[in-house]
This record gives C-alpha cells, structure tokens and sequence, in this order.
C-alpha cells in the first residue's frame, strides 16, 4: 500500500491509472476506520482492480457548533486496517493541501437535505459535496462506495453524481450489524449496559415497518406511528425523528407507492444512534436502485 | 466528425478515449463559431490526438434580461465549420439533455466576478461553472481551450479547475485581430462605418497602456486615465469601464507589481464592444501564466 499525502502526486497517480485501463475503486472516508468503512473497502477489493481510500476529516462539514479539532483520528491503526483490508494508494492529505487558499467557487446541495439529519446541520451536506468533488477529481475512480447506514448521504451523493454527470457510479454497501440487529457504530460503545440492550429496539422497529409494508400497508402516517410506539414502549432514549420518505429523493409522500425509507434517530443519555432500511414497494430491504 | 446529441453517449466515447492515452483536446462553445472559435479549434488539433467541441446555449448563463431565445443558432453552418477545423467529436445536446431535472446542486462564484462584466451580470459565472462542470465530466479532456477576448470567464475557469482540482489544464489563446487592431466580434456588423473607423482606438488605448508600463509607470490611476482619455478623444462611443486589475486574480492593486490586465468596455450605438491586454511585469503583452 503506498501513502499519498499530496494533491499534485494523487493527481499523478490517478492520471496513470486512468490510461491503464485498470478499474478504479474509491471509499473516501474521514478516519477512525470500523467495519462500516472495511466492508466498503472489501467490496471495492472485489470488484476492481485497484482500490484507493481516502482519509481527510474535512472541516468544511462541520458546523460551527460540531467539534471539528475533536473529532477521533488515528491514522497508524488507520494504516494497517487500510493494508488489511487491501487498499492500493491511502490518501492521506492535510487541510492545507485540500484546502490552500479560500476557495472562490462555492457548492450546495439544494434538495434532499432539509429532512432527516440534514434538517439540524445547514450547510454539512455542501461541505460534503464539496469534498467529494475534489477527491472525485483528484482519484478520478469509476466505481465509488457508500454505507446505507449515511442514507442521507448517499442520497446526496447520488444527486451530486447524476446533476454534475460526474463520470462515476455509485455503489450502495448494506449496513453492518451486530447479531441483534443493532447497526455497527463507533458511538455504541458509549450506550450503558441496560441502554444496550434496549438499542435492538431500533432495527426491530423498523423491520416492524417493513413487515407492515410487505402487508400492504400504503399509509406512511400509520407506519410512522407504529416505529414510535414501538421505540418509546421498548427504549428509554428521546426519538430525535421518525421518518418515512421516498428514497432518494427524500420527499414525504400521502401514499406509498415507490421505493421508500424508513429512518430513525434515537438520542440515548451519551449517544445519539440513527438507523433505517431503504424499503421497495415489495416490501424487501436495501436493494437500493439508484 | 462524429456529431453527439446525448449525454449518454458523450459519456462512453469519453470513457473510451480516456483508456486510450489518446489526449483530449475540448473547445466549449455556444455555437455561431467564428474566428475566435476556430483558433482555439486549431490550437486544440495541433496539441492533441483527439479534438472535442461543444456547441450548447447554455439557459444558466442567461440573466432574466438577456434574451436566451434569442441567441444566434445556426448548427448547420456551425457544423461545417467544426469539421473543418478538424474537429472530431461535435457535442450537441439540447436543453433537455443537459438539465433533464431541477439540479439539487447549485454552483457559485463568490471571487474574480464583482468586476468588469461580471458587475452587470449577477448570476452569469455561476453559470458557466454549472455548465464547464458539466462539460468536463461528460468530456473528460486533457487540455481545454479558451480565449483571452473573455478575460474574465479565462480567470474564472482557472479558479475553477484549482479549487475544485479537476484534472485539466487550461490554454489560453490569444485575441484574434483585424489588421487595424481590432479583436474580431460578431458584434463589428453593427458599427457605422463612423464607429467602425474610431474602434480600432479601443486596443491603441491598451496599447498605449502598455507602453506607459514597460516605460515604468507603477500607478494604476495614470495608467487608467490615460486609458479613458484616448477612448474619449478618439471615439464617439460611452466608455463602460476602464480597469486595471492583477490578473487572473482581478483584484485592485496600488501599485502595479505583478501580472495585470486591461480591459475596457465601449458602448457604440448598437454594438457594445470589449477588449483586453494581459500585461506581465516587463511589458510583455498576452503572455497569460496560469
């Protein structure tokens, strides 16, 4: 594995690798490597020839309520995962690199952002965009990989993708689970032992809204209310939200009659977990069709 | 010369040459071509192995007052031009093509637009960077053309191929002159033959500002006036502006101590007419280094 730091040698690399007819992968990621990011690189591994990961936490996504000086990085550990898991090229870039002067072309993401997590962080999502249009150039990949777990994310960067013909495809990689359905999270480690084992709760909730709709339940309203209950009568964390939404277009609708998700944000005392299923109108899970 | 009316199918040819090592020349257009087009066609079929031309009237680059509807076309002509200019891959989408949907992304300029043109064109930049974007992802080309008359628009791709790092170089090419001096224009047609016989005054005022500068003047308000005043005894026509600005940066300097560019900006009867010397520190005309 060969660690970039600079932008003009990533550059290089991805110009050599575009004519060489080799097929690129990229997982763009900002550190602290877990299974969620692995199995993003696992996949990329099997289906292309190369595999580059990138690993830059981007101040740009940060509000200035968030943490960005804090947020958890360790990039020895980060290397190794990155070896392991047979990444080719780690870009490694600073802020000074990605960002050397104040920019004078400014992004924004104008749908799909006023729900879900997006609604409580204005302006995360353009520092996403931002991002990833500059590692896009700068690794130059065809095939790129995001967790369903960032559903939001993905839905943006779908956007991103097709709005800006970016000549790239997207590729969806199911959430990882623990055997009791809780989603993998770093942030799972800060839940008490009783709030634990009440986290299950989350996933059974929304498999709950699967199996309605898979009875043929069209009414989100009903839905909605069925995730709640169930949360609040099974947890004792604070439901953040509750949403049912076309997927990825992220718009409410009266009846249910395209693909959906289901999402849910659960603040527990020291954590706030987020889960969903991505749902089609058959009622089967996370076969996301972008 | 293949001619392109999908995306689609810009897209695969692009994808092809792109793992040919064939370079890739772009020339972005909106048609009605002339000189000033040609040139940088011919500038891209020296340099490259393979030439891409886009003729697209871009609606984003249009304000509410500029008539859209009413830009020249004439692909047919256009056509024959590109051809023989030894252009091989002609572009042609049509609006749809290009904006199929309401884009959830949205681009700005917030550097290099609060001057010269770009004062009386709020929103205009904004546009040409959503449509480059484009262009380029759908292209992917090695070296893009475009030409010093359109000053600006040169500074402001610049800044966007650096902030965003798209792997591009930018060439730029020279204003095409009549014999008098006058850069060519398909506006000319609509000088009197009074106004045509004052305009080559606009680059001997430029001319005279180069001259002041390899002399030695440092004061960009003497270089100005005296800018204006030629403009004013030499021509019937309103001067719009006349600045003095860093180049490709465009900002006010107090003293010239870098690469700069005149510009200035007539109104004549029914043709406004511009024009522009890029000056480096030796007096040395059009020498742009990006």
């Amino acid at each position: 594995m060969q660690v970039i730091t600079t932008v003009q040698k990533m550059q290089e690399i991805a110009q050599t690798l575009k004519q060489s007819k080799e097929k690129v992968g990229f997982v763009p990621t900002m550190g602290y490597l877990h299974e969620g990011h692995t199995t993003l690189m696992d996949e990329a591994r099997t289906n292309n020839d190369v595999v580059i990961t990138s690993i830059f936490v981007n101040p740009l996504q940060f509000g200035p309520n968030e943490d960005f000086d804090k947020y958890p990085r360790d990039e020895a550990r980060d290397q190794q995962i990155a070896e392991k898991h047979g990444v080719d090229y780690l870009f490694l870039p600073n802020v000074e690199e990605m960002y050397p002067r104040l920019s004078g072309i400014s992004m924004d993401v104008t749908s799909r952002v006023d729900v879900l997590c997006g609604k409580s962080r204005p302006g995360h999502f353009a520092g996403v965009v931002t991002v990833l249009t500059k590692l896009f150039h700068l690794t130059q990949p065809d095939h790129v990989y995001f967790g369903s777990k960032d559903a939001q994310q993905v839905a943006v960067v779908d956007q991103l993708i097709k709005d800006l013909n970016f000549p790239v495809s997207l590729h969806v990689v199911p959430t990882v689970r623990e055997e009791d359905g809780l989603a993998k999270s770093s942030r799972n480690v800060y839940l008490s032992t009783q709030e634990r084992a009440e986290a299950p709760a989350l996933f059974q909730s929304l498999s709950l809204a699967q199996q309605k709709m898979f009875d043929g339940e069209k009414n989100p309203a009903i839905i909605v209310n069925e995730v709640k209950n169930y949360i609040q009568s099974h947890t004792s964390g604070m439901i953040d939200y509750v949403e049912l939404l076309t997927f990825p277009t992220l718009e409410l609708v009266a009846e249910i009659d395209q693909d959906v998700i289901v999402a849910v944000a659960v603040q527990f005392e020291k954590a706030r977990l987020i889960d969903n299923v991505i749902i089609s109108t058959d009622g089967s899970i996370d076969n996301v069709v972008l």
